[in-house]
């Protein structure tokens, strides 16, 4: 019997974290009858409380003591228990059996606005992300709009690379023109796998093939349509109970922008070259800077703007602002890139400007850690606490499973999953976005099985592919993993192509046009397969999360409804021998390199 | 008491790796005497042996079993305990306390050739690496011997990057004028401080400033110095009992080298444009590559050799090939760049090669894993097992130091360094070449506290420096990080300035010119202290290790000899609580951000 175990319901209920104003019950089970333990619990910033434990039962030749509390601020808190001065000290997160220490060794408790929710109908919905040149050309195209892109017709090749056999300058302004037209062209294929939300990389004005440069606001890129297309797709996409998520890219914009126009591309009066510019304002020009204006992480065609100022701040989420725009023309929601740059006063006045157009309206944020205990630029980030974001790019769960696929043991995986279940609001880890690849990692397929001379990443930018074995054994690896984020906690999302066997490492070999001359079957099958099962089970909207069992290499856990009456099981095994789990009294035979996915009603 | 822990002399002697016919003692502690346990035991890609367990003896309550095993071969092997059908089951590394299961759960035990030496003479030393175009520009230059190449006259600018504010194509092609002159001029510099080996990136013939593409095995890069200048150089290390290690690119060529002459940079009969070329054999051209020959992770401008060619190996292996030819120039040794991609019995060849001139020649391979049991191309690799290198760049120590330092438990560093401790043969550790940054990775003082909006390290490319604040921290960090680095096992690699507080994202960031007019007191004092405690306690040459406290903040070890007459305790708490160690009797208190290394004499 352990001390205390924060994820044991015998010695913390309510499980997770809290809303304020919860009572929450804390016991320890001691040797001892004659020590005065106390629970040290201190909101981050605070004081520390220490609440003296109570004797309450001889259970298992063990002493349990309790103690109640009742956070009434939201924040963290971090809590251990002093065991007095009889040779037992301090108990505290670095004792617990399996888990790891952090924070100082101290248990840490979210605790989360009393009315913070999240959009219901995101809930059990699986999401697929779009990086718009690279999908579908609905509108044939012999040229593009703008002069200075770089049309690519031969859609099998790959996106330019420097250093490589292209000109020097050709990286990011090689287009292959697919555009929203072809998305709209393509829903019946996302509607038949079960696909639901459609996170589109940027599609604003921009003159670089990924569009976080923003030149415009306001403006559809002319080489991905018009407005009009915007509103067909939407509106199709409704007409499917389908919607559409914009990516917002609020910490800088191009220095080929209208706002700044360093290059003089635009007419406007830009902030760069006129003192008088209404957008002077909303960037930082000093000397202290080597290109004369703060620029994001140095870059500088990417002036950064100051997101503190009321002008800059109006522009983004004041009526008719940026936000309220393209929500009314369609759009049901944004995430926020590099939200770690935003200061969250400027979130929260996005999550009004937002939730404006309804409690449906989502928010999900950029954020590469457990974004409940981040910090960033030295200051604790409250992006999950209620007033924020409604949800994160889940990346620690895509971390959790890409090392546990290739290798890592199945109980590392426990514990890697159980920190976010523990630490997330249950409002924002049931929206949580979960992603194998994004556009901004190697696909998933090929950091399954790539050959990397450099284990540790160092070389994730090159055109290798797959030899044709490892290949045979990603796919069944990929299609495991699909397993895994279609059931655990929050929102699944493919990036497109995923779902098809498209390989790459990182930018822009992520980035391929889709193969649609070229589609694995296999693993296309399989997320048909996971994804009807997850959209026929509401079970995945909001059910529980428990393990159970975990070895090396084989995992399996159960999402389960708080009355318990009814469950899905989830077994991945990822080594090469047969795997026989118990459960309920049932064996559940778990093949090599392969899932299983049951329900079981009671 | 656990049933098995491989680590504790209890259950299994000798510790660690074991030379083959080693006779190695197993035992194991059971609740039961009733049972029939065995040793399953495998060498790699041979069938399992069963070998029976003996009832021993009953202590603390416990059965205790034995077995012995002698390994005839060299190889992995894998080993777990089969405790019959009574409910016990296997048990396996998954099972063992606070380990992490690999290998399928099993227990690892790495056997090695009973002649395996390592140089004598590297053991216990300091390691310094140079890039050379960046440390000293000895002899000062106006223009560059190759027009093509861009002349940093301003030593105190960042390296160019791409895209920038630069021309394009100008990455690695911008040289700061550092030479081979430079180096020996600052000798008196490297000798204060400790350094004995210096460990150089390439200085042969080649067109980038990284030299990473040779042109030219046989020759000094003109703008380094001449052949001349790299006698003088050894010469004038000899002398202060240093040694000079080269670095072996011998995986690929540059497409401008002599060899293959895609470019027509040279008069030689190139393999690119001469199907009569001496070297046309050594590349493989064949239209199933994209660019017509196979190149290094796809890169045109880096054909890949066929290192199973005789007449590559024997340019390379021979007598008066490379190997031989530097080595009596008088190189000490060579770094093998990409190991992982070289066939071992290429890497034999090389290790005979290198040893014809003295067992204290050394052979360090670029190995980012744990290298007993790495596995590339599909196929695991002998590198350590006595017939290949002496040793690797021991990656996986800076990680698990990093990892600690940013806020990692001590369980898992102790974790991390057991781990390699115990799977490395003791020649290959004692070599092992610890680095805390190389030219491959983020300087070590930015990879502790640079601001990261991607934490994992999406974003390492930028210029970003440190805000004042987070130097403040990072520069005692640091110093803690080389307390480690230096009295660990294995031998500390500074690279090039990290001494003196130099900061830097990725290639080409750590690559900047040394800063001579800048140099941190703080972190360089530091450096000289520890650096002197190590060379003057012959321990740290040979001393087994363990660890005497580990907390999450906080971690001791002690290195001991083999008599236990003589220890060095180490510790170092990167929290901001000061932390007491009792050690023998003995209180040691820990400051915050600190470090302590105390001898200890019985």
């Amino acid at each position: 019997m352990q001390v205390f175990n924060s994820r044991n319901a015998f010695y913390k209920t309510p499980f997770g974290a809290v809303k304020q104003n919860t009572n929450i019950d804390f016991s320890i089970a001691l040797d001892r009858r004659d020590i005065h333990p106390s629970l040290s619990i201190q909101k981050e910033n605070n004081d520390i409380q220490k609440l003296a434990m109570k004797f309450k039962k001889q259970e298992n030749g063990k002493f349990i003591f309790t103690v109640s509390f009742v956070p009434l601020e939201t924040g963290l808190y971090f809590y251990c228990f002093d065991l007095g001065d009889n040779g037992y000290g301090v108990y505290n997160a670095g004792k617990g059996e399996g888990k790891i220490a952090k924070n100082g060794g101290k248990f840490q408790l979210t605790v989360y606005d009393k009315n913070f929710t999240t959009p219901e109908q995101a809930k059990g919905k699986v999401f697929y992300q779009i990086f718009p040149d690279r999908f579908y050309e609905g509108n044939k195209k012999s040229t593009l709009y703008f002069s200075d892109r770089i049309y690519r017709e031969n859609k099998d090749e790959e996106p330019f690379f420097y250093p490589s056999t292209q000109p020097d300058g050709y990286l990011n302004k090689d287009y292959f023109g697919g555009d929203l037209k072809g998305i709209a062209d393509k829903l019946d294929y996302l509607e038949e796998l079960g696909f639901r939300y459609i996170y589109l990389n940027p599609i604003f004005e921009a003159h670089s093939n990924h569009r976080y440069n923003t030149a415009n606001y306001m403006k559809i890129d002319p080489d991905l349509g018009t407005l009009e297309d915007f509103h067909n797709l939407c509106e199709k996409a409704h007409k499917r109970n389908m919607r559409i998520i914009l990516d917002g890219v609020f910490s800088h914009t191009g220095s080929d922008s209208i706002y700044f126009n360093k290059e003089g591309r635009y007419t406007s009066n830009g902030a760069f070259n006129h003192l008088d510019s209404p957008y002077r304002k909303w960037y930082d020009f000093s000397s202290k800077y080597e290109c004369g204006y703060r620029a994001w992480w140095g870059f500088d065609t990417l002036p950064e703007v100051n997101e503190n100022e009321p002008d800059y701040i109006n522009f983004i989420c004041a009526e008719n602002g940026v936000i309220d725009y393209w929500l009314s023309q369609g759009a049901d929601g944004f995430r926020l890139d590099v939200a770690d740059e935003l200061p969250d006063d400027f979130i929260d006045k996005i999550r009004i400007a937002i939730k404006k157009h309804g409690d449906d309206k989502l928010l999900i944020g950029e954020v590469w850690e457990d974004a409940t205990n981040k910090i960033s630029y030295n200051k604790r980030r409250r992006y999950l606490l209620g007033s924020g974001l409604d949800s994160t790019m889940n990346y620690p769960f895509r971390t959790a499973i890409l090392n546990f696929l290739t290798g890592t043991s199945g109980h590392n995986f426990c514990e890697d999953i159980f920190t976010i279940y523990e630490n997330y609001p249950k409002e924002a880890l049931d929206v949580a976005m979960n992603s194998l690849s994004t556009h901004d990692t190697p696909r998933a397929i090929t950091a399954l099985c790539g050959e990397d001379p450099y284990g540790t990443n160092r070389y994730w930018q090159s055109n290798r592919l797959l030899s044709a074995d490892n290949y045979e054994k990603a796919k069944k690896l990929i299609v495991c993993g699909f397993a895994l984020l279609f059931t655990l906690p929050g929102v699944p999302c493919i990036y497109y192509g995923d779902e098809i066997g498209m390989q790459g490492y990182r930018d822009p070999f992520n980035r391929g046009y889709f193969k649609w001359w070229n589609m694995d079957r296999y693993i296309l099958d399989n997320v048909k397969h996971i994804s009807a099962i997850r959209n026929n089970n509401h079970i995945f909207a909001k059910g529980n999360l428990y393990f159970i069992y975990a070895s090396d290499e084989c995992i399996s856990y159960v999402r389960y409804s708080d009355n318990h009456k009814y469950e899905v099981l989830t077994a991945v095994n990822r080594g090469n021998t047969p795997v026989e789990i118990k459960h309920r009294d049932k064996i559940y035979k778990v093949n090599p390199l392969s899932y299983i996915i049951e329900p079981i009603f009671e």
